[in-house]
Formats: structure tokens, C-alpha cells, sequence
């Protein structure tokens, strides 16, 4: 636990680099993630279903549900720091709750406590199916703050 | 908590099955992950260092990491159950230690105790640079056993 | 991941049945925690700060936190259960993200998801100080229905 | 993940530091436990069972045996850092895997990567019933060292 936060300064650019940030993970491309919403404290993921993600059963695997969870939310927290330094994932943990079935995968990161070393943010994935959605997933995890080390 | 385990049946191709699954699952074809080693209760999946599993600093991505830390101990606790049940990952928490900074990494999961409906797995995820292995990632998972539901 | 949930029997003495199994712990009494509310998927634990929980500054210990998050957790869960049945915590995972400084603490256990077999829920426990509230811990954890065998 | 970690400058008086302060908190008092093995990098906890700390079934109560576990670990992370930082349970997350039942319970938590800023640990916690030891419970956890704060 963590003393009491010390507020952020707030960045008036923090979607564009969120943005850009997630533009430069190789990964994300390779699963065909997209970033569609960047606000304060919260961020979407978006998976569409398609062939190179599944597992066995044709569901979308577990490692890819996690792979957008971890980044919504990780992005989650990036919005909430200095332009002046940039987060890791120092861990997360989720359950895998239904299979991931349906044309698409939504994962809704935000954060849940904000301090100045340590974030704390959750995430929950949802399938959508027939334009219906249902969660599938729920991750809790902590983010690290890096100060003075921007991304560049 | 769970009472008292019964012992599975030992099976003695369960490395092929193992196999087999691991086969079917696209998302690690999509990453170029690979099964090499398949022993009861545990196994190791090794991942190459190329460009598509990269996050925005050139390392492997986190999520990338957690697929293999995922599978690797899921596949390990496959190993222990009969040919006529599965296995499904309930949940995982893990822990970023150290960037994923290599020419490849090995993800090795191992089963901890095997009960008749739940399985309990640890994973570690070691980045090989210049032949030398550090430890990067460290998971604890949960697996249910499915009874009389084969893979296929 | 388990299969689509089957909706459990409802009870209505589920409250009986909870409290009752809350009176037989020990444990709760020693620390001097209560249970005031007991609702359909959800419950909350009391706990005054006296100095038989604290730590070594003086802030309830981290581990009593975590006693009461997973009793609220589990407890919520038991409500959604037959009455032939019980439930076990399987595993839970819990950030503390302040010192639980306050004159006492409130842990509000959900449940999440609701399956045959597993049950997901989450916790949030928060620290009361001269009557306002702020939320010092976060819980998520998994529960194992035991069908067919009751607390007796 | 947090980048390499700086060693921590050795501490002669680790194991008097860490004996001080265990013995400030009421709350293993409370549940009688001790502390009888203190060496670089790891920790024991023992924990007698007695009628104060069971749960309704007549075992330890879970939450208990998570208390004695995330101090074990909580206590081997202590010994990594000088004098003058004091360490922080970021989060923790625990596997019940048997009923805790025995005579008494022995948790051990040890180092797995300790890094300037955070610490990586793990514990197992046993139970010795006619004096033999079965695993009961695994746990994994994320210390924070806070430099320039003792203990006092």
C-alpha cells in the first residue's frame, strides 16, 4: 500500500500520446487491435474475431483476451500521467469467465486508484455477439509510474 | 480451497495430445510459438524475438509474454488429466519482473497440486540474450479440469 | 473459462444460512468483525479498529483487510447457492492502496459472475474516518460451489 | 515491469530489524503467531492452531493462513532493503489449495527478484498434522521499498 497519491499534473495531449504509443506496439497490430476511445482515466480496446487469434475451439484464446485487457487498462493509467513519464505493468490478474464468442471483443480499462509512483486499474472484456454483449473476462492489475522517462 | 485430490488416471499419450491441441491453437502459430517439451506436469514453450511480438520499446510485448507464461502451465496441467476430459484456464495473475530483452524466451509451467476439479500451475518466463537466461515473468494460474469433455 | 452458468435454485433463507455460517467463524469473532448486511449477491463486513488488528504503525493490518474482503466476497457468493450446496474460496488477489486508517473498516463483497461451478466476485474495503469513507482495498477472487454437501 | 534492479546496500542488522518489527503488530499477536527463522531472503512464520483462528469447519481460517503468508513474504522482502527504507504490500494473490489442517501451519516466503524500487516474492504455507508437512496454500506478491522511511 501506498501513502497517500500526489494529484498529476494534468496533460492536455494525453490521447495523442496514448495514442501514439499504442501506434508503436508491433503486437497490437499482429492481433489487429484497434484503440477507438481515449478519455480520462479510461480507454476501449477493440478485437475483431478473426482466424490468427483463436484457440482450439475457435473462441478467441485467453492470452489474446488478456493482451487487450493488460493494454486497455495499462493505457488507462497512462492518461493520467505527466507527459514527462510513461508506465509499465508491474502485474495483473484476471479470470477468463466465458468463452470469448462472438463477432468482436471489447476491453474497457480504467483506473481505480491514482498515485504517484503506483496505479491501480481494472479492466473488463466483453464479447460481442449478434450486436449483444456479454463480459467475458475481468483483470485487476498494478501500473508502475516512470518519472522523467517519457516514451520518447 | 478444494478437498483431497483423486489421482487421474495416468494417460500415456498425453504428450501427444498435448501436442495436438497446442497444434490447433492459431494464436500461437500467429506469435511463432513453439512446444518443445512436454513431461508430466510440465512443459516449455519457447517464442522467437521478431518483430511483430514487440511493444512500443522493442521488447516482447507484455501480453505476448503472459500467452506463453498462459499456455505453458495450462498445457502443463493438461498433461495430468485422463484422455476423456480438458482443461480450461480459470484465471492468472502474473507478474512483469524484468523487460522481455532477447533472442528468444522460454516460458516453463509446472503443476503444483492436481485436485480431481481444479489444478493449480506456476509459470516462469526466461529471456535468453546471448545464451544467458533471466528470469522475466513469474505466474500463478488456476485450471479446471473438464470431465467427459474431450478436445476433439 | 467455464461453459454458460446454470442459474442456480433460489433460496429464500439464504440470509439465515449465511449468518449462520458467519456465527460459526471463530475467526471473524476474534478480530471482532460483524455482518450487518446480507443481500442477494452481495454482503458487507464491519470491522471496528481496535488494537488487537493493527500493524506496526497503527493501521489495521493488511492481512485482517484481506480476512474481511474475502469473507464479504465469499459470503456473497454463498447467496446465490442452494442450500444443499457450500462453497470453498478457491483463490482471491487483492491490491491495498492505502493504510486502512480510519475508525472502522467496510468490506463490500459482489459477486460478478455466477457459474455452476465457479463463482467470480470482487471486494472493495473501505476505511471510515470521522464518517467519511475512502477506499483502501481491492479484492477479486474465485469461489468453488460444493453441490451436494451443506456447512451442516 | 520495473528495469534492472540496483542492488540494495547488505544490512548487517536485517534479521534484528525485521524481528523489531513483527513484534509491533498486534494483529500476529492476535492470531499467536511467531517468527522463528529469519535469514537473507526468506522467512518463516509458525502459527499454532487453536480454536480462535478456525473457520466453521473446525481448519484455519483462510484469511488467516493469507495473513501469515503475505507476512512471511512481506518479512523475507525486508531483509533485501537498508536500514533506512521500510517496505509496503503493494498486492497479493493466494491459492487455498487444501483445507488448513494440523496441528500448526509453517508459511515460507522468499525472494524471487528484488529490484530498487520493488520486490517480487512468494510464499507457501504447510500444514504439519502428526508431523508431517502438506502444502496448503500458494501465494504471490508485489512489495514497494520506501527509501528515506523507516520503521522507526
Amino acid at each position: 500500500m501506498e501513502p497517500p497519491g500526489v494529484a498529476h499534473a494534468s496533460d492536455p495531449h494525453f490521447a495523442d500520446r496514448v495514442r501514439e504509443s499504442f501506434d508503436r506496439q508491433n503486437a497490437m497490430h499482429l492481433i489487429q487491435a484497434t484503440l477507438p476511445l481515449v478519455e480520462h482515466g479510461r480507454t476501449e480496446i477493440h478485437l475483431p474475431h478473426w482466424h490468427g487469434v483463436e484457440q482450439q475451439h475457435g473462441f478467441v484464446h485467453g492470452g489474446v483476451v488478456g493482451m487487450i485487457a493488460d493494454s486497455a487498462a495499462g493505457y488507462a493509467a497512462m492518461t493520467m500521467v505527466p507527459p514527462s513519464a510513461s508506465v509499465l505493468t508491474v502485474e495483473y490478474k484476471m479470470n477468463l469467465m466465458a468463452p470469448a464468442d462472438g463477432e468482436k471483443l471489447i476491453a474497457r480499462g480504467e483506473v481505480v486508484r491514482s498515485g504517484r509512483t503506483l496505479i491501480v486499474t481494472r479492466a473488463e472484456v466483453f464479447a460481442v455477439k449478434d450486436g449483444k454483449e456479454s463480459l467475458c473476462a475481468l483483470m485487476q492489475q498494478t501500473i508502475m509510474v516512470m518519472h522523467g522517462r517519457t516514451e520518447k
